[in-house]
Parts: C-alpha cells; structure tokens; sequence
C-alpha cells in the first residue's frame, strides 16, 4: 500500500498529478512543520495520559518526532505536512505506531492550532521590532526637543514644531499599533486541538492539557467554531495594514525630504542606490520598497477578506490559500519595521536647510490668535487683518515680520476702524521660530519641556510593554520546558 | 462681506462654483452638525474659564448655540459645518461675539472631535444591536439542543452536531467581533482639541477641561497626531468588515438552507419576497442585501485605506472623503445586525427536513476511533475499513449500518488478517445521530449538557459585556449632565 | 387591493416595514426612471407588433409613459422603479390597459437593460470630458515646448525633459484610458430585453425590434447570461480606476509642484483654499479631492468584485447594491477629469523656479554615453568615471561642469589608465539643459521637434476618437427619433 | 573592483546586506532572464548597426549572451537581472566587451521592456486554455441540448431552461473575458526600449528596429510615458480578476451540485479529495482551491493600484513589487481554466437528480403569459391568479397541475369575475418541462434548436478568435527568426 493510498485508498481512486499539484499545500506547509511536529507530541502525551493507547506506541512515535530533521522529506503527493509526518513517523515507528497518530484528532484542529502557534511566535517578533522603532523614534525625539522643523497641512507648511514633536506624533501613531496587536494576541492564543473535524470526537478528550502543553492561555471552545475561525488571520492582517500605513507614510516623507527640492535630510549611504545610467543619483530605496511592501500586505487582507466571503462553517479548502498570506504579511511588516528604524538612527537632518524652509508667516495664526486677545478684538477680524497682511507681504516679496511691523496699524485701522499695535518683543516672541515653539506648553504641544515630559512618559510605556511581551514569550517557554518534562518523565518511567 | 469673504477675502481671490461642489463637504456634515456644536459650547466655556473672552460674547454665543435648531441651513459656499455655524452664531449673536468662536482653535481638531463624537455614538448603537443578536442566538441556541443537525465541511455533511452547537459557533464568532469593537472604542474616545490646526495655539488652554465636558475618557496628546490620526476611523472599518464576515457567512447560509434542496429553513414571508413574474418564488432577500452591505462596508475599508496612503502628517482635504464611508459603514452594519436577529427569531427549522439529510454514515469517522481503542488497532487501519464499508455501502445504495453489521467482519480480515466485531448496541450508540451527539462531551462539543453549560456561561458573559457599553453610555451623559450645568451656572451668575 | 398587494399578494403575507427599507431600491432608483420608461414603451409596442397585446391597451399605456413627470412618486413600499412605474401607469390608464405592462418581460431583463442605457450616457459624458482633457493638455504641450522641465526617477531629478514632453506622458497614458473605455462601450451597448426572467418567456417575441428602438448595437443572447451578467458594471469601475490612477498622480505631483519647496506652479486662487486659521496658507484642495474620489472609486471598485463573489447565474438581489456604486463612479471620475483640465489650463508655471531645479549634472548620463562612444571606452567605465566627477562634484560643493573641466582628464588616467578631453562646446551641448533637450531627436524624445510631431499626431487621433463618440451618440439619438416615429405613426393610425 | 562596485563604486559607500535583501529583485528576476537576454542582443545589434560600438565588442558579447545556460547565476549583490547578466557577459567576455552592454540603455527602458515580453507570452498561454475551456463548454452544451436543468435566481428554481443553455451562458461570459484580454494584448504589446532612463539617451537609437527584432508591433513612444506605464499590468490584474469571478462562481456552482442535498453531479475521484478521519466525505477541492485562486488574483490586484497611488511619473522601485504579482496572476488564472474544463469534462451530470428537481410549478410564470395573451385579461391579473394557485398547491402539498386543473376556474372568478379554462394539452405544453422548453424559440432561448445555432456560432467564433492567437504567436516567431539570421549574418561577416 502506497502511501498516497493510506489516505485515498479506503475511499477514492486515484487522484491526477495535476490536482495534487493545483490543491497540495505541501510548498507552503515548511513553515507548519515545527508545530505540527509539537502538536503530535502533545497528543499523543494525552491521549496516553487518557489511557485511549499503549505507551509503547506513544513512545515510538514521540522519539521520532522528537529527534524529526526540520528538512525532513515533504512529499507533495501526502497533500499536505500533517499526512506527511504521518508517513515519516510510520515509516520510523512502523506503521502500528505510526498509525496511531491521528486517533482522536483531525487535520482541521490541527491546522488551525499550528497555524495559532506559528502566528504567536511571529507576533512576538514583530512587537519586538515595534518597540525597538518605538525607542529609536524616541531616541531621535530627545536629541532634537530644539531643532525647529516646519509642521505642514495639506502639504502647505502650516505650523513651526519640532523635530522631537513630529517623531513624537509617529511614535503615538505606532504605539497604537502596538497596542492593537497585544490585544489581538488574546485571540490567537487560544487552542482549537480536540475540535476533532468539527464536532470533537467520540473520545473522551483532555483539551485544557493539550493546550496547557502547547503554551497556550486557554481553548477555543466550540468546536464547529474552532476549526472554522479564522478571523484572528484576517484580524492579524487588518492590523499588520493599518501599521504599515503609520510606516509607509513615514518612508514616503523620507522619500520626500530626500528630494533636492525638500533636501532636509542625507540617508546614510548604506539604505541608498545609485543609478545605472545617471550616477549622480542617491535613491531613497529602502523607503520606496516599504512604500510597496505596504500594499502587498493591503492585497493579502483584500485576498484574505475575499476568500472568507460566503463560505458555510466547517473547515473548507480555501482557508489553504490565506496562510501563506497572513505569512507573508507579518514577514514583510517586520522587515519594514526593521529597516525603517535602522535606516532613521543614521539619518541626517539638515538644521540649516530645514530652518530655511521656516519663515516668520508660519506664525500668522499665532499672531491672529494673540492680537485678539490681546486687543480685545473679535478672532475673525484679526483673522482678517493678518491675512491682510500675509498677502500684503508676499505681493510685495518682503518679510512677514517687516509688513507687520510697518502695516499692522493702517491695516487694522481698515478693517475695524481703529489702529492695532504690537511690541517688537512680543512679535518676535511669536514669528521667531524658536521663541513661537517655546512658548507652546498647552499639553501635547511642541515645547521642549512638553516633548521631554511625553518622551519620559512613553519610554516608560514602552517599558511595560516590552515586559507584556517577554511574559507572553516566557508563558510559551515554560510550556515548552513543561513539555520536555513530561517526554523525559515518560521515558524514564519506561 | 459676504459670507464667504469672511473666510477667504483674506487671502484668496473667489472661488469657481464648480470648486466649492467639488471640494466642499456641507452635504455630509449634518450629521457632524449637532457635536460641532456642543464642541463650541465647551471650548468657549473653556476659553471664559481661562480668562481669554468676556463673558458677554461666551454668552451671547452660546445661547445661540444651545437652542440652534437640529436642521439650521447649511451653504455650500460656507464649505463645511464649521464656518456654516460660526455664520449662523454671527448672524444672531452679531458679528463681535461670533467672531469670537474660532479663538484657540482649528477646523482640523474640531472635525477630528465631532467625527469621534459621532462614532462613539454610532459604535454604541451598534454594540447594543450586537448585544440583541448574541442574546437571539442564545435564545435559540437554548431552544434546540435537542434538534439534530449537520455539520459540513467542504459543503459535504461530515459529522452530526445540533441546532444549538451550530448557533454556538455563529454566537462565538460574534462574540469575538464584540470584544474587538470594545476595544477599539477606547482608541476613538480620546479628545484632539486643543490641537489647533496642528501644533496646538499660543494661548494657554485647557485641553482636559475640554475632553471633560465633552465625555471623552482623556485627551489625544501630541497635537500633530491628534490632528492627522484617522487610524481610528480604518480600525472601525477594519472591525465592521470581519463582524460583516460573520454576519455575512450567516446570511449565505440562510439563503442556502432556504433552496428547495436544502429546504432545512422556512423564513417568514415578512422577511422574504417574491417575483413579479414567478410566483411560486419566495425570495430570502433580506439575506441577499446583508450580503452585499457586507461587501459596501469592505469596499468603504479598502477606499479608506487607500485614501490614507502616503499622505503627510498633518491634515489633508482627503480626509473629508474618508468619514461618509465610515457612516456608511456603521450605519450598514448596524441594519444587517438587527435584522438578521429579527429573522432568525421567526425562522422555522424543519425538524423533519433537516433530520432526512443525517445518514448514518456521518459517524464513520467516530467509528473508526472507536474501533480503534476498543479493538486495539492502530487507528489507520480502522479508518481504512471503515472507508471501505462507507464505499460499499453507497456502491450497494444499502444504509451504513446495514453494511457495517453485515461485513465489518471480513472487511477488517482481509486488511488487518482477523475479524473485529461490535457490539449492536454500541454501533447503534455511534450511528444514531440522537445518541451519537449525547455521547460527545467532551468540552466544546455537541451534547446538550455542554450546550446548556456554554449557553450559561456566554449569557453571563453578555450581561457583563451589556454592562460594559451602558456604562460607557452614562459617562457620555454624565458629561452632558456636567455641560448643562455649567451652562447653567453661567447663566444664573448673569 | 393595495399596490403593494398587486405585486406580493399572490404569493406572500404582508412585508415588514423594516424589510421594505433595508431591501428596496428606489432611493437609488430614479436614475434609471426615464429608461425603464423607454424600455416600457418599446416593450408595448413589440408587444402591439406581434399581435400579443390590443392597441388600445398599448396606447393608453404609452400615453401616460409618453408625458410621465421626471419627477413621478417614487413609493417605497412598491420596492423599485419597475413597480412604481406599472402603479403609475395604472393609475392613470386603467388597471386593465397597465395591468398588461409586464406581459412578456421581467424586472430581472428590463432593470439589466436599463442600467445599461445609463451606463451608456454617462460613458459618452465621461469620453466627452476625457477628450476635453486630452486638447487640454495638448494645447498646453504645444506652448511649452522649450520650457525645460526636470524629470525624476525615484523622486530624485533625473534627467532634463520639457514641460511638454512631460504633459505628453500624461496625455499618452490617458489616451489608453480613453482607448478603454471605448473598447467597453462595445459590451455595454447590447440589450438583454426578451431574458425574461431567465429563461426568455413562452411568447414569440422579436428581441431584435426592442434591442434597434432602444439603440443598441445587438442583443445580448443567451437568457441566463443576459440577467446575469454584471461583468460590464466591474469592468467600467475597473477602467474608471485605472483612469483615475492616471489622474489622481497627476493630481498628487500638482500638490507636490505647489509645495513652497517645489514652487513649480501657482494654481490659480479659484481652485484653492485658504485656512480658518492660518491665513498663509493656499491649499490645493482640488487636487486633494481628486485623489480622494479615485479612492473612492477603487473601493467601489473593490466592493463590486467582491459583491459578486460566489454567486449562482440568475438574478441575485446582491445585484441592485452594485449599482450605484456605478453610478458613483463615473459622477466621480467625471467630475475628477473635467476639474483637472480647468485647473491646468488657468495653471502658471514659475519658469525661473523650475529652471532653478535643473542643475548641469542632469546631463551627467548623456555624458557618460557620450565619452564612451566619442573616446571609444567602455559604457562601464565612462559610467564609474562620470560617477566619481559627479560625487567630487557634491563633495566640493562646486558646479559639475566646472568639475568636468577641471578633473575630467586626472579622473579619466585614475580609472582607465589615459587622460580623456571633452570639446567645451560639446560639453556645453550636454549640459546646457535647453541644448541637452534638443539633441535629443530620437523618436519619443525630449526634443521640441519631436514633440510637435507628436502632439499633431495626437492631435488627429482625438479627432478621430471625437467623431467615434459622435457617432455612438448619434446612433443612440437616431433610435430615439425612430421611437418618436412609431409612436406617432401608432397615434396617427389610431 | 568587486562586481558590486562596478555598480555602485563611483557614488555611493558600501551598502548594507539588509538593504540588499530588501531591495533586491533578484529572487523575482529568474523570470525575465530570457527576456532580458534577449534585449540585450537586440540592442547591441543596433547599437552596431549605428555604428555606435565596435564589431568585436557586440559580437564577443552576443556570442555570450547566444549560449548563456538558463540558470546562470543570479547574484543578489547585484541587485537585479539586468546587472547580473552584465557582470556574467564581463566574465566571460572580458570587460572591455561587457562594459558596452549597457550604452545607450537603462535598466528602466530594459525592465519594462522584459515585464511586457514575458507578460506577452503568458497572455497567449492563458487564451489558449481560455479556448480549450470555451470548446469544453461548447462541447458538453452540445451534448446536452435535452437536458432540462433549472435555473435559479435568488438560489430559488425560477425556470426550466437546458443544460446546454446553461453551459452556453458561461461560455458567453468567459467569451467576454476573452475578447478583453485580447484588445488588452495590443497595449501590452508596444515596446519601451530607448527610453533610456526617462528621457531616451543622447545617441541616435533606432527604437523601430528594436521593436521589431523583439517582435512588438511598435514603441511605446514618449520616454517619460514608456519607462512609468504599468496600467497594462493593472489592467492584465483586472482582467484576470474578471475572468476569475466567472471561472469561480462556475467553480462555486460545481461545489454546490455536488453537495448531498443538490446532488446534480459526480465529480471525477480524480478531481477530488477525501478526508483523514471522515472516510465518507468526497470533497470538490479542486473547485474550492479555484475560488481561492480567484482571491489571490483579486488581492494582487489591490495591491497594485494600491501600489500606483501617487507615484509621480518616472520609475519607482515600488514597481519591482507589482511584478511578482502579475505573474502570480497569470499563473492561477491559467492553472483555474485549465483543470476547471478538464474536470468538467469528466464530470457526470445526475439526469434523474437533476429532473426531480425541476416541479411544474417552474412553468408558473409562462401559464400567466399564455393566460393573459389566450383568454385576453391583463397580465397583472393572470399572474395574480396563478399566484393564488401556486399557493394554493404548496399549501395543500399537491402538485401545481392538478391545482391548475382543479381550481383555475372558480380562482378566475374570484379575481377577475369570470371562469377561466385552459386545454390539458396546451397546460402539458406549459407545465412539461421538455416541452416547455422545446416551446421557447425566442433568439437566445433554452430550445435545443437554439441551443444548437447558437454553438455552431460560437464554435466558429471560437476558430476566429484561435487564429487570431496564433497569428500573434507566429509574429513573435517570426521575429525570433529574423533576429537569429542577424546573429548568422553577424557571424558569417565576420
């Protein structure tokens, strides 16, 4: 008996190469092998545990799985690595041991459950490289709570900030990030293995110790539900987009401020390409490939999205096809993740071409805002008035601060019939860059003391989410070293 | 001055007509129009409080406002709501007081309130119509522990479950996107005024005075995020399109169940309709339109995330486009929710139809388990003769059973070279879809008594969850509460 | 009998209103009022032809179509326009005469047919504003064919081009888009009248007559095929996204170009906005929107696709949400082309400024293919020699020519072993931005030449496109004015 | 000097091995190293033929180049293909030789030029099965024309049509993706090559010469326009995803028929699955893996106008991730036709299942027809009265004849004051569904003599279309041919 036919042969002729060819999911099954290899462990632990075999067969196919290659052979023709370890095992243990395996389990909880831990273990690296971008953002932040920089709307420079400010507004962006991804975990992290097919099986089963052993926090209960569920893969892949469009959107204002025409920053050489046939240039690769990384993850959630529509519950086909999505989605964020943090710790910012880029009329509704107050006049016309005057400034290509000066009181005196007057100092307080960021302190603002204070409070977030993290690592550890415990016991009581 | 010179006479030479249809979002700020409103009201009480107006003007100003009829005109010219109420406030309350209401702040944090402000009502809305589904499934769930039904996988009956477990399923599933929607409620409820148009004001304001007023849980800090942030809106979208998923996968089932082939469902002729020209027809039509809002609200998501991409920080015009998807969405999910339940709590399931579709055949596969443990054969081989007495039987057309008590004997002679033999009782324990369902108990299985158990422990569970969204109800109206008597007070103090 | 009784009470109970709002069309119906109307007449009058109706029901019936308000009583409890219309009708001539409205036809065929005729005007619209656009943007090539204009390649500045060889790129991208969408025309212009339901109807009917009087070109065959298929609808939105794909780059580098660090344009103060807060600020708010309605349009296009996941052959209800998304569409794309045209054609560019840009090292790979051929080295090593003069160049903040002049020679011996020498006049050809563009005569070439060759070219072919969209607009009228013939003719009988 | 400072050395520092993993296209490029292999010998061929490079120089690499191994190594230092294929030409041609290969040319020019080659190939490769899959349909509906198979909509039996007139409704679906990727060749088929980097180079190319010898059917003529346009991508991506909506909802419809409770077909075991653990279970993977397919295929489609968006003209390195995506497009696409219409092929169609299927009640609508028109009352009227009928017979669980036949008269008089009557044989006419059938001779009806034209049309349409294919194929051919007498002719001269 072939071994195609330990899993056709009871039921169905021969099946045709190009069908296994079209359906196996054997190509993309590598990256289960690992899980697949503890799953069966684990069960077969409980099934001993539960008295439903002998422990020799236990043991005979524990010791090969234990000691099982991570190149071990997967044939296409098994369809896929469940049936295929199966066959490895049989081919090891012998096929009376071997073919105790599957007793009491079936390939949808098994899958589903490999799929959870594989998942888990990317997760946590991924939110290892997050906080990682999070502490350089921070880094970056600290170092530059007085380097002026042009905040803009509409890519109209709108409003002086700082440096530290604006790295501080996407380091808030991707916290969020972080914290939806924690949350989401809570999902994954659950154990379908005893869902059976889809109505459990008429054994009588120990999920809480399989999925005790496996690391993970607790079950997925229903077991129609269990194998069905895959919404924590589209849920992955929703957020995984949502991330990269904090990421992408960052590395497209790289891409911008590399340009000659911002020219605020010098991207280390090392993130950079030239040119085969222009050699004076120096692209911003690194960012552009983020950039499309990011849409192959927003094409796998359409693709994932897409695939779920209509189908009964129950385990169908189609769930093969997302994995290798959900996989090449958290591998492409973690990249970019990776390399956007990487690439920001060596970049330069130009202090001098950036300030240049500041000029005093960045102040204009600082300066309506002030005067209104200050004169007692309604907002709206010192709106006016200072519009008045922006114009007035640039149709005659002089300085705000000038126009100001020298119009504000004619101007005001048109506009609400009475002439307005400013002291120097304080305008200056107000146009001059520096003095304007300083005096911002509103809570959330881009004073240096309000950024200093935000940096501090997050680096202690941070902090507590990086050990968030580690627990959730050393809960899979120690499951891990339970389930050693409990091989070595078997054997030693052999 | 006309209207619109108050805004852009400043600056600006006339708009085209054709630009301000274009680009101007008055049609779809109504339902921003209530919460702008309440905004004004706070921020100027905030602006009073730290001395930055006169109290005659904060008056005037907000008697206006407070008794502003729902449907005031809104003027295309005006662009959006904002600078349409600050119109509307300077025609009643005159131009000195009116032109007092945009003093410390910005149209760009001001949306960014009142879009949160309105989904936080929305996501309320909808978790409560959520609430009322879980709470039908239950229900019904309760009703049919009893009633038989099967489960699939592939769209191939596979195993016998019953009504209740597969509600279960439906429940869990929803109850997962219920959790989510939770959690992202706290990530919209966070207040950005105060941000200004993007780097906070010059004026020294009360950013938590305002968040208070306006029932928001705290403040969105750093002012450039706060501004640019609609991750919230995505994260929504994100949720509705996976809760969509659920709903829609339900639907599909109904619509399935409701052919004359499955003929497992009778949905009541209120929620059906028929054809002008078949009229033996009856249409599950209310299921066919859940299924394609299913598909409005993923197109909304893939719109907004597309929107978003490789915009600067800051706000971008773009932005505008994003918020009627998101209403669309919200206001898509919640009818499919709340009319899903209504239908199901009417809809017949014929006993007798759906009990027809249960051949024994459908525990086979807990045939072979137990085969396997209570004959001490490796399961492999068990699955094998059971495969081939499944085959015989359709091949002879002869009921499973009957082949199985018939030739369970030397069909396992000529695989494993002895006879095996079962017990009629037993088999009759296995095969009867009644018993077979009883005898499942292992945890998340399909026995009644483990039905009943999940039903217990998920209608606790949404009574907490139901708690959860009443509270988050009472700290919006707790706030109004505090609003009104401010209002109050300021009046009295006259 | 009530109206809603005439269509439902044959079959069902009453319907709920709940039911009513969630699945009927008519919000979205009067669109397609005045071609269900046409459709009605033709109908009556094969009907009359083939002997199967009297003439005088056929006439009262026509009559009351003939001069029915556009804006008659849309219910919704009557679920869609064809219901409405045959209440209508009915009302005014008689339940006998408009109780024989639906003889021989079907909601399923006539509401396909109707979408059909919309989509067909709206595709001419858009084709109309398409070649608006392209004369546009030819005209403004033509003037600007000694205009040099920086060309990027990763957003960094590449090599030098002219604006016009730079508006031809566009053009040419959008006379594909116009290509297209003509091609499309050709599969929405067949008539699906005489489907029936889905099976054609038990009369002989001359599907033929309907298909000439309605103007379109065929009919579409196959009954089943004719119902069901939507694939024009995702086709259009497919064409109408990439369309806009094209558009909204352009719209975005328009952003880009206005940008103070670009400063390439000055848009034109009727297609801005300026800030209620920060008076300095003109946005390109135009262009935003247009990049905003393509994102919208890819979601519609998204949810389409989606929509008709999975669904059987046969009219779905899933289909009537499909439609205004259609709808949507081409409002959006055309409304997107049509003020992208005006807005360039009012757009100034800041010659000096975009002069600026362009720095002598633009010719730096001209120059590498020019010493390579000239001194007869490798292509390679003239690359790493011009390489190195452009990075000595950077580095020594000095011009390139300059750098070329002076170190050409010892570079040249470093690399290759021998000293190279450029002719001053020569090296001025490549370098000089406007001499560096006219040497370039190769087809499709920067050349101002060349680009009035191309632009007469093109010039023509719009031409001709213009007279192709005539005469499908002619051919629609020419089957109006036969319509309007036999209805007269049938009056004049009478 | 390292290969990689070949490339690089002349402007930039060392670059990082993460930045090269990242941005590397070389694991995607294996592709299109025939392709560009190609180009590279045409080039040269021209460049020689313009006198622009010596004889020994083209000849040594061509003579490379001409033998190249098709698994040369790809080295992925150096980023891509294109610079792979110089350094291995460098090896082995010497590098005097091989530093000419990129003169006159740009990796922008070349990669665009490769994608349309390959992309040219599938495109051909994918119409061929598209018309193997077209003459499977035409096949089975010949042999089915007697049949009687239900159509649905809304998943409700609506009415009698053929088999053959089913399957010829999706032959005219698939027709039309046909006839679109056809008219989407001619863009496709247009070539870049001398558009240089972006603005073609400074020699004088002969880009017709290329063209041909590469055998396109012209250039893609303005520069900036040539080395930017990827819509032909796009547009292949929407095609394919139109396609793959019929191809899946056909896929769909497979998994349906197959189920127990439709039971209308038996699948080929060949084209099937069984289960691990449910031996019963036959499974139509291959249908579910079809419809998965066709959620990649849309996925990829996201991701690339997701890709586009707001790229500015000129090459981006994001356009390296589109790639990939296209040929994952084709790939499925072609793989789906294929074993979609090997699998039908073989698939039995269950008559008996299928006419038990089919009540008289399916015959409802068409007895309003033929009352209306035979006893002269309105149609609303005949149908409401068949409408009461067909309830009457679900109520009293008899068959629609005999309630017909029974209470048609008494029923008239209810609704319309008078008895109606009807012939038994013309109500047999109406109610058998063979002769129901054979009845509706309408153009584009289910009669078998119409079903019978129509195949015979769509067989000759089907050759036209083949020779067309060919025709395209052998202009490719050709060209190869006429570039391997050049390389003779080059030899031989020498």
């Amino acid at each position: 008996m072939s071994d195609l036919d330990v899993l056709r042969g009871g039921r169905l002729a021969g099946a045709l190469d190009e069908t296994l060819q079209f359906t196996s999911s054997v190509s993309d099954d590598r990256i289960l092998a690992n899980a697949v290899r503890k799953i069966n462990i684990v069960h077969l632990l409980m099934l001993l545990k539960k008295g439903l075999i002998k422990k020799k067969d236990a043991m005979a196919c524990i010791e090969v799985l234990d000691s099982m290659p991570e190149d071990f052979p997967l044939n296409v023709e098994l369809e896929d690595v469940h049936m295929n370890i199966e066959a490895y095992v049989s081919s090891k243990a012998g096929d009376d041991s071997g073919g105790q395996m599957n007793l009491g389990k079936s390939r949808n909880d098994q899958v589903a459950t490999a799929i959870r831990m594989v998942s888990r273990e990317r997760l946590l690296e991924l939110l290892d490289e997050i906080i990682v971008l999070e502490r350089t953002l921070l880094e970056i932040a600290k170092a530059n709570t007085d380097m002026v920089f042009p905040a803009y709307t509409h890519l109209q420079r709108a409003q002086v900030v700082t440096l530290s400010h604006y790295f501080l507004a996407y380091h808030d962006a991707i916290a969020r990030d972080l914290e939806r991804l924690m949350e989401c975990y809570s999902r994954v992290n659950a154990s379908p293995m005893g869902a059976g097919a889809v109505a459990t099986v008429i054994l009588d089963l120990d999920r809480e110790y399989v999925a005790h052993l496996l690391g993970f926090a607790g079950i997925l209960e229903n077991s129609v539900d269990a194998v069905t569920a895959r919404d924590f893969l589209i849920e992955i892949l929703s957020l995984l987009s949502l991330l990269m469009t904090d990421v992408e959107r960052f590395a497209n204002e790289i891409i911008l401020w590399s340009s000659s025409e911002f020219s605020f920053i010098e991207i280390p050489d090392e993130f950079a390409s030239t040119s085969s046939i222009m050699p004076q240039k120096k692209n911003a690769v690194v960012a552009e490939v983020i950039r499309s990384k990011s849409s192959i993850i927003f094409g796998d959630l359409a693709a994932s999205i897409h695939m779920m529509k209509s189908l009964p519950l129950g385990y169908n086909l189609d769930y093969q096809d997302m994995t290798p999505k959900l996989w090449e989605g958290l591998k492409n964020a973690r990249a970019s993740v990776r390399i956007l943090g990487k690439m920001l710790k060596k970049t330069v910012f130009k202090k001098d071409q950036i300030e240049k880029g500041i000029g005093d009329e960045m102040g204009a509704a600082d300066l309506a805002n002030y005067l209104s107050v200050d004169s007692d006049i309604p907002f709206r016309k010192a709106h006016h008035i200072v519009g008045l005057l922006v114009r007035s400034a640039i149709e005659k290509n002089e300085s705000f601060r000038k126009t100001v000066t020298e119009n504000l009181g004619k101007t005001a005196e048109r506009i609400i019939g009475k002439e307005l007057h400013i002291d120097p100092a304080k305008l200056d307080l107000i146009l001059d860059p520096h003095k304007n960021v300083e005096s911002k302190k509103t809570r959330g603002g881009p004073s240096p003391a309000e950024s200093l204070r935000m940096i501090s409070d997050r680096w202690e977030r941070i902090s507590s989410y990086s050990s968030l993290v580690n627990g959730k690592r050393e809960m899979i550890e120690i499951s891990e070293k339970a389930l050693q415990n409990e091989i070595k016991n078997l054997k030693e009581v052999k």
